[in-house]
């Protein structure tokens, strides 16, 4: 087989041309030109003179040439033992250079890109501090089995490298989930009904581009996650959102008829609404399905963290009482941590084709690697292991958080709505304190705390805060409770 | 703190009313019915008496009671060292159930789940055989260093299980990108302008989704990666694709202002024309920029394998001569492996929020650990390491597969437009010959080959076949196209 040349990496020299003058001048000034462009930096290395000629096909005393001129000008320069490379002393004009790109664009920017600068500003990631959501911090954190899992699939059998997967996801990791589901979810469905995603993000976005016609009505939960309702604003055009008000046993079935008896679809968390965090009553769930079945309608069931449940028997879940018609999506964001980036959707069977089809386009597939990690985890069993050893974690923090606030934050401007299950509670604030600026001032004090309002619709709106569990040191909680407390206070005062 | 109480996870017991009637025969009831349902199936084991008596707050005698029954009623049986399970003997009657399952739902799908459903026939992924694209496989797999850092970075520091993160992607990553996309491509950036994406794929859809208004143009090449022209027939409304036809020196730029002078944007390969392999000439380039300037347009220039260049040196990315106009996308899916679902988009400054806050809709941020890693492995130059070594190996293939195909394969049948650098040649086909139908037979065959007339709009299609240079076995290889020939002579007869 051919010997193959070495190829120096230097695209600015691509203009050379080998028939139109003295090559060694159009390289001096083609490099000349990628130092003032800033293609090359100060301190970058050139590749040695016989490189470059055997790549340009040159005499090596052409190329020997031009780098002379170079360091005589002192564009470049050079060392015994590291060669030839741009010289330091240009920091300076390569700085000029990178402050000319900063002019801005004369293109306008489309409405579309504008609506979607607004969104990214509400998902700025909280740091990780109390009380963020779902950070796997102390002993919350997966197992080292979690880390061993990860060597052992990367370095041989399913987990390396490899070429473009399916876009449903690996076939162990959906035979794990639907074991897992219908054991714990009493979800009936079979592998080929399960599309891996990056959480449930995805799975909702999906959603709202494969049900929809044009015109259609589609019912959510008032209030609502933030991620569900911002797609609808944003990212579909024509469709519909009908704001429906939960109580305490979730979403108001009978208030969405009234409002929308011909929705296409219901997006709902019945496990533990978010962010109220009750379940969805029985009578509720019933009412749900009746109505659904009635008009035709999808429901999304988005059971994002069902797993973290303190006492009592959790509902089965809507998907298996009416497989057919129900979106069941969960995620491991919130029982392994989030910057796994997997999830998944339950599907009816003729939406799996609709639903890949999409994803291909979006993003072709999941990552392989830990895809096979996660289904080994699920399979032996360490994930159940995993999500026992936590939920007790989370039930002392609960505990811990909710004698703090009892002890340190006065009654008359602040209560807590804790429920039985979740990895946040819900404390509400004295209807004249705006909890966005509550928030701001908390993130200012390295407090990671979210405002509830965002959630509601206008009319709706009820200030409060989303209070996280993470395990946290002790002492920092409760520094972080009396700083909140402080915070409310001052933003309570009467002005 | 408080002790917890072991919960048990049996969610179809949760209809249980302790008020009304007895509970051992409630209890007997809805374990019935779970086995009836598929809740509970055979061989699951179920939680011990004094468990599941502790979780319902209720005497152990009565849990036992109920077991005891169905262990009469056969429907649970019991062993010493395993404990209570349900029975085997009941595999047959949840069998029945899966089947009635099967039957399919009456909602309708809507238009566009249609259409998605079709978009995902032309998606499936090819088996990892000659000759599939960009499959790691011999030389071409990444070096031990990438499993190594994979260990490294996942056990302690930056690449452990964290919470929610940047959607743009962590920094070490981008600033690695940007000195490495300087260096090897003219790419002038600073690291705030790059966004980590799964790859050009969804670099593409956000793109489709932030640029236009209603109404709006948009350059296509002609032909173009059906993973564009997809996006554009499927994904977005109220577009018009305007496919502009490329000859040896790239897209026809004049030709694309005859058609669509007001065009909002372009799609582009300058690199490497997919498929047809060419690079854009330095004319070409020089007038497409001056059209979008004047016009106002974006370019999106997919760069996705210029890595692999075979002899002489690159142009210098359209993005380094127009950095205001040009969205440059890259991806790690050639150099390093498919399966990693790495790349990045470096954009204008002002389309970086809109890009993102799309993108957090669509699935929050990128996983956090192989980001770690990728970046840790640009730095300290085993990228650069890795593009030069399997280069060669790629170059080595693709001579060897010229060579068989000249020897096999009978040139008024088939012939080889094989280009200065990629992944893959195009072998193109006699114009009787139906590209489609000797892809399918191929693959029969286990040959995994694409044909190229899906690339092409209607009025410009030739078949041909995308033949992917991959570090397969050399026996392997010339077995596939000795059968590869075969096949095209069956198609290629008169009929």
């Amino acid at each position: 087989m051919a010997r193959m040349a070495k190829v120096v990496e230097l695209p600015s020299i691509a203009k050379i041309n080998k028939s139109q003058g003295k090559i060694s001048a159009q390289l001096t000034q083609a490099l000349r030109e990628a130092v003032q462009s800033g293609d090359l930096q100060p301190g970058d290395p050139l590749p040695s003179s016989r490189e470059l000629a055997q790549t340009l096909g040159v005499a090596r005393g052409t190329i020997i040439e031009a780098y002379d001129q170079l360091l005589a000008e002192g564009v470049f320069d050079s060392q015994a033992r590291t060669g030839t490379y741009v010289s330091h002393a240009l920091a300076k004009k390569t700085t000029q250079h990178s402050q000319k790109e900063t002019i801005p664009s004369v293109i306008p920017l489309t409405k579309s890109a504008l609506s979607y600068a607004q969104v990214l500003k509400e998902f700025k990631p909280l740091p990780h501090t109390p009380f963020a959501v779902s950070v796997p911090i102390g002993r919350t954190q997966p197992s080292d089995i979690w880390r061993k899992f990860g060597n052992k699939f990367r370095s041989r059998g399913a987990g390396v490298p490899s070429g473009y997967g399916e876009p449903q996801g690996v076939l162990s990791l959906r035979v794990a989930i639907a074991d897992y589901v219908r054991r714990s979810r009493s979800v009936h469905c079979e592998p080929d009904q399960i599309v891996i995603t990056p959480g449930i993000q995805q799975s909702l976005y999906i959603c709202s581009q494969i049900l929809f016609e044009p015109k259609d009505e589609v019912w959510i939960e008032d209030p609502a996650y933030r991620g569900t309702t911002a797609i609808f604003e944003h990212a579909v055009q024509n469709i519909r959102m009908v704001r429906v008000p939960v109580d305490e046993e979730g979403i108001q079935v009978e208030t969405g008829i009234k409002l929308s008896k011909h929705a296409r679809a219901a997006f709902v968390t019945p496990s533990h609404q978010y962010p109220l965090g009750m379940p969805m009553s029985l009578a509720r769930r019933t009412a749900l399905l009746a109505w659904a079945k009635q008009q035709n309608a999808w429901i999304i069931e988005d059971d994002y963290d069902s797993e973290l449940r303190y006492n009592g028997q959790p509902f089965p879940s809507l998907q298996g009482m009416a497989p057919d018609q129900v979106i069941y999506l969960g995620t491991f964001s919130k029982v392994l941590f989030p910057s796994l980036r997997l999830g998944y959707a339950v599907l009816p069977k003729e939406l799996v084709a609709p639903f890949c089809g999409l994803r291909v386009l979006i993003d072709r597939h999941p990552p392989a690697a830990d895809q096979h990690v996660l289904a080994a985890f699920i399979q032996e069993g360490y994930l159940e292991r995993h999500i026992r050893r936590t939920r007790n974690v989370y039930a002392e923090v609960r505990e811990y958080i909710i004698g703090l606030i009892e002890k340190y934050i006065p009654q008359e401007l602040a209560w807590l709505q804790p429920g039985d299950q979740g990895m946040h509670m819900v404390l509400w604030l004295a209807h004249h304190i705006n909890d966005i600026e509550v928030a701001s001032s908390a993130l200012d004090a390295g407090i990671a705390i979210k405002a509830i309002s965002p959630t509601f619709s206008k009319e709706q709106q009820r200030p409060g805060l989303i209070v996280g569990l993470g395990d946290f040191e002790p002492e920092l909680m409760r520094q972080a409770i009396k700083k909140l407390s402080e915070i409310i206070q001052q933003h309570g005062k009467p002005t």
